[in-house]
């Protein structure tokens, strides 16, 4: 027999869920023709993500490039999960800029950063996985 | 006055005694000109990692693009860090598959996964940050 199947699918509803439940997750983008990853603080509003960052590889990448990739996750003893989100990066403008005002997005570090990027899902997906970890009781 | 720089880089060692440290991080890679990321298990060999996949998503990309980005952060109340590596992804064949047997590196779920990738970082870099948050005291 085979081992049960151990990896679920999470609803829309969990997936946002959790994303409101974090503030720190991965942005994977292009630049110059190569993909790159950064951790990022961010905040949800409405069904969209915001973040903030100056100006350097992450905003020169959304705006050159627009199609992004994020990540949040998390795990403990008995299970892991992840929520993926595609969708589409872009500047905010003028008076929009002040939806980050409204959310628990603030600069964690001292660095200033004075741009607020949305990014606007296309698919979003999240899986829990039961753990199963064979060595740990090879150890004990 | 300004406030200190309170984000700090991390050398080579400290990045790579990070990614010794830790099992679980996220690859970013190229699928059909988009960019895609998703959680990975993986394990560090010599100044490489190894992660094992099955036929799907993560495979087809790392075949068709190589070039792939990967990140493992972690955080606590006063501060948090991040290492990201740049690098080449290609599957091991033959002989090179038993590397992934000297190494920390098994199925954590039931799902099997056949396929062992390498890859070979062209970059490592890694980031300490002191963490500000305002609102906290707010709360209090």
């Amino acid at each position: 027999m085979s081992e049960p199947d151990i990896v679920t699918t999470l609803d829309a509803d969990a997936c946002w869920q959790l994303l409101h439940d974090h503030e720190l997750g991965r942005l994977a983008f292009h630049l110059a023709g190569e993909v790159h990853i950064t951790p990022i603080n961010y905040a949800v509003d409405g069904r969209t993500l915001l973040f903030r960052t100056a100006e350097g590889n992450k905003l020169l990448g959304v705006v050159m490039h627009s199609d992004v990739a994020f990540e949040i996750d998390g795990m403990d003893d008995t299970e892991a999960w992840s929520v993926v989100l595609r969708g589409r990066a872009r500047l905010l403008e003028g008076d929009e800029e002040h939806r980050a005002e409204r959310v628990p997005l603030r600069p964690w570090t001292s660095t200033a950063k004075y741009n607020v990027v949305e990014i606007a899902p296309t698919e979003v997906t999240g899986r829990r996985f039961g753990l199963h970890k064979p060595w740990e009781h090879i150890q004990q």
